[in-house]
């Protein structure tokens, strides 16, 4: 045979191949030419046929195809830890959000996915499918890093960190995918980000970038049940027929997580050579639950693993995330069969690439194809003895016994990206302190707000408005029943915005009392006595500052600083996200009008406390002027003698610090 | 501050004490001395107080109790990857069993054990918690290695590798005992291996001698649902009840697994301070299931976790397990905060301990317990950055994001056991060697016995008998039917040993024709046509070698080796055991009886083909010798025309291969 030249040759390796036969060598070699494989076989063989000019020698090393990440965030490695063991709700919306909103810039998506790409490259994977935010940053540090991947522009029917609306996402992401379309590593990608975040409109016009390019499209699909049923609720049908309405499936698609999909789905998206991405880690960790990947394999459908982003996971271990998928279908689905071994590295390299798009690049070690090989320890301790008897051996040190820090060698597309462990391409250290200089001031962020339960709260709210300084009060203890409207018409007054009112509050009490409180309403409105059904529920969130009193004979008054919005989360989500030291609820039913007294508001309600047989007389003012309130305080007790009210009976607390 | 003088000052770490107030130190130092932890606390303060042999600077680490691996067969490291993917029972009495009977022995138990412990140092883990055979050579290896461990010794009500019955490992194991008891690392303990191979007078006999040393009681406690299954159709009563009949639980018992518990059970096992050791990984990739940690933790229950043995995991990776523990929680109890990283962390270290009785040994880094400590590096790139405005985060990095390799140091009872990843009291390479030297045997025996179907079968099989060599048969195609009664009488037979049979016959081939057939025979038996139902069903393997024939004028004689026994599994068992390259199923109802003609025994059939609408007669005969073969078939010739059939009808293939 002729000797040939080649670059590199990766000799004596126990070389799995991933290849349509799965040839496996136990001595092993590969020949690899600028970017490309020339050839693959016993170490014999092409040692015989090609000089080179780099031997790599992998004896007691697995030389493997570099795992495929077939779904992560990478910029996110700078969120790590930062918030962990929260509910969905209280995760995105309390931090992720607040966070991305305020940090998430060019810098920080360039150092945050060259963060990743370091663990990455450690972790033997050389190709990863993104989504993420200023995905030209991410787009810079991928090819920096040299690896191969699929980046894709987050579009969202909302504002986001790097757009105000989706036409500049768009437009942001036509610019980016003709600025990279030609680049040998980084195949870039629209990502709308999810049914629920998408318009019809939006889909259309993502679906129409992504075929004009005819670059893949990545998405979210079915990460959670609560997703499934509220598009049930809401469009009368699941998440994939809903898609399919705007012929999303025409595009080359990357669907995410696929947790909750019904066979029917299942089916639509194989008809349409759609990839999966299974993200066990995070669909644990979110619980999000376990998805039926064995099933989706035997329908025929190309499912990869991914990490998904390092906030929810918390690492970039394909390792972990791989043999994780082979034990959850064994353990949930409950044969011991399911997921073997061999079918799961599959999964993390061949598969991975189909349902990237991309099987004609990567995924395998053919001639042909890109050299993105990683060479793997096969002699430490955790992963020894090894058995020679059954040939799938190989591939069960792989996935059950085999670690990330295992890797020792990484090539891409034909470039060394670390040897021995070291990384070539990227300067970790300096890296490493461009991070922790991000996560300082995030921290930074993090704790003055935490500190404070009005930016805690103005971090999740959008409405928040303060309201007046004085708030003057009288409460009676009532020792029999009045009736309101008779009593007012005896007075002379008049009655206006009259309601009858239920009333669930729960308060949020904290170890420091100057920290306040906080008040979630639950407040169900009947506009008459009449209405069978409240007409109308609100939710309002209070923060009540600590309060200064001032006594007067008939009247109390309050002074303190007191913010009020819309409560556009559940009570949970509150709880979750403030964990005060104390909770106290008080329900009451509230019959409440307003009046007018010598020129001033008054409100009047008459309360009936669920869990006490006592009713209330409550009269109530606010207002911005000290000098008003004194005043105001002098008509309440009036109003007390006009309605003949004693003053033993007078109570001076709230409510809730009745309940004590 | 007086200067006292002590062996080691640990400095400067991240320090998580899991004491009883989880205290945390951002800058902290332990002082030990001899075998125990002196102080603990800023590094500042303990500076100033103590000089000390050695210091080691912990910069950038954090110091955590070791971790305590709650249940574990070490030795088993040398059956790691030796057969997976496969059904429990094909697994267990397929592989594990028939290769520990060949191997289990002093020697393998030592090295074994001693492979085990690199692993489990090289990954922070101070405590494991065993359970094997010839626990004293697990032992020593331990003591050699440096480790604290409590050793439980199996016993089983069947024979074991190391006993032919029960007495013999009970009578060793009080000898263990008395050997260990004083020990300053090792605590002996009893360890019958489950509630399904034990028998009542077992349990009491295992009782009676963990109490009368005071030593723990290891056990298996519902670790499949079939367990729980099975103990309430033979025993009318879950497993718990069970075992509590006969005072298990006044032992200091460990429980293994605990995945089917129901709630009276988790309360019976809180009443008793029983110990649980919750092995995530083995109970996915055995596809037992998920155990509720959540609610057995909330129950006040002590839940340690353990790694089970190498053979079902694949590794001793108790980062890994830690990480699993909590995800699974989250992800199948749909709920992500259950089981947040600090409760999570706190079972690897403390809870273990109490879960294994020593609490007052280890779990925790307080002055007064034993030094045992791990140092874990906490600047990993997989780890970073780092947020301190949660104190929690501590934990958060420790369970999700770092790996069984940042651990840098390990220290027992104040004895470095590992410095910068150096193994100090093992010899690793040479331990390595002597597993690959065990593991090269067993792949050999192994190999040999799947090269040969009839070892294979010998390997799980108690009752083989070889069958005479050769069979003579006929088999008629009937034109009408007969009866076979009124048939014989004419012919002046007397049949004798009737019966009705119906056969489910499953037959297995191989791609090599010369390995034989195999037969799975299911053999309902009525006594007589008045039976309604069968009187009994047998279960029959055969292994039939290949077969030369040999045709006489009337019959045909088939020369071949045959075995058959007792078949102990069911069919699906061997289908998964033997891998055949293609099965047949043939189903037929047999009239048969035996008659003697001319002082030679004739087996008659008079056979009826499922899903065949015909009716065979057969005749036939065995014997060892060729000769009698000869006249045998001349014999029948002689039948076949007193019965007055013809030789066109003759049928002269097995049933099996009629249906090809």
């Amino acid at each position: 045979m002729p000797q040939n030249h080649v670059d590199y040759l990766f000799v004596h390796g126990w070389l799995v191949t991933m290849d349509s036969q799965l040839n496996v060598y136990t001595d092993g070699a590969i020949a690899v030419k600028d970017d490309a494989i020339i050839a693959v076989g016993p170490t014999a063989e092409l040692e015989a046929g090609y000089t080179a000019g780099t031997v790599i020698d992998c004896t007691d090393c697995i030389i493997s195809p570099g795992l495929v990440n077939a779904h992560t965030h990478a910029p996110m490695t700078l969120l790590r830890g930062l918030a962990d063991d929260l509910r969905l709700d209280v995760w995105l919306y309390g931090y992720m959000m607040p966070v991305e909103r305020e940090f998430v810039d060019h810098n920080f998506c360039y150092t945050g996915t060259l963060l990743a790409c370091a663990e990455m490259i450690r972790s033997g994977i050389t190709t990863f499918c993104d989504m993420y935010y200023n995905e030209a940053e991410v787009a810079r540090a991928t090819a920096k890093a040299g690896m191969r991947a699929i980046l894709g522009q987050t579009i969202l029917k909302f504002p986001s960190p790097d757009a105000s609306n989706y036409d500049e996402s768009l437009e942001y992401c036509r610019n980016f995918i003709e600025a990279w379309l030609e680049h040998p590593l980084v195949i870039p990608a629209v990502a709308p980000h999810a049914a629920y975040t998408a318009t019809p409109d939006m889909i259309k016009s993502c679906v129409a970038l992504a075929t004009e390019y005819d670059v893949p499209l990545h998405i979210h699909i079915a990460e959670t049940a609560l997703e499934q049923k509220n598009s049930v609720a809401q469009f009368d049908t699941t998440v994939v027929p809903w898609l399919d309405q705007y012929n999303l499936f025409n595009a080359k698609v990357i669907a995410a997580h696929c947790v909750h999909l019904e066979e029917t789905e299942m089916r639509t998206l194989h008809r349409h050579n759609t990839g999966v991405a299974h993200c066990p880690s995070s669909n644990l960790k979110l619980a999000s639950g376990v998805a039926p990947v064995q099933k989706m394999v035997d329908l025929g459908l190309h499912v990869g693993i991914g990490t998904d982003g390092p906030a929810s996971n918390n690492d970039l271990d394909m390792f972990e995330e791989t043999r994780l998928a082979s034990f959850l279908q064994k353990g949930i689905f409950a044969d011991p069969t399911l997921l073997p071994a061999r079918q799961t590295w599959a999964l993390a390299t061949i598969e991975g690439a189909r349902a990237l798009h991309i099987d004609h690049l990567t995924g395998s070690l053919e001639p042909g194809k890109r050299a993105d090989i990683a060479v793997i320890a096969a002699d430490s301790t955790h992963q020894l003895p090894r058995f020679t008897r059954d040939p799938e051996a190989v591939y069960s040190q792989l996935v059950y016994a085999t670690k990330a820090t295992d890797v020792r060698h990484v090539m891409v597309n034909g470039q060394m990206l670390m040897q021995d462990r070291n990384l070539l391409t990227i300067n970790e250290a300096g890296i490493i302190a461009d991070a922790r200089q991000i996560a300082a001031q995030i921290d930074a962020f993090l704790t003055a707000r935490e500190d404070n339960l009005l930016s805690k709260l103005l971090a999740i709210t959008a409405d928040f408005i303060p309201q007046e300084t004085y708030e003057i009060q009288v409460k009676i203890c009532l020792s029999q029943p009045v009736n309101l409207d008779a009593m007012l018409a005896k007075a002379g007054l008049s009655p206006f915005r009259t309601s009858i009112r239920k009333q669930y509050d729960t308060y949020f009490f904290f170890d420091d009392p100057e920290a306040g409180r906080l008040r979630f309403r639950e407040d169900e409105v009947k506009r008459s006595q009449a209405d069978e059904v409240p007409a109308e529920t609100f939710y309002r969130m209070t923060l009540m500052g600590p309060s200064s009193e001032r006594n007067f004979e008939n009247s109390i008054v309050l002074s303190r600083s007191r913010f009020n919005a819309t409560a556009g989360h559940t009570r949970r989500f509150y709880r979750e996200y403030f964990r005060p030291a104390a909770i106290r609820d008080v329900v009451k039913s509230r019959q409440r009008c307003h009046v007018v007294y010598k020129d001033k508001d008054f409100a009047i309600n008459l309360d009936q406390l669920e869990d006490a047989n006592q009713v209330y007389l409550e009269i109530k003012s606010r207002t911005w002027s000290a000098k008003d309130a004194a005043l105001k305080a002098e008509l309440i007790g009036e109003l007390l003698g006009i309605f003949g009210f004693d003053q033993q009976n007078q109570l001076k607390v709230e409510y809730v610090d009745l309940t004590e």
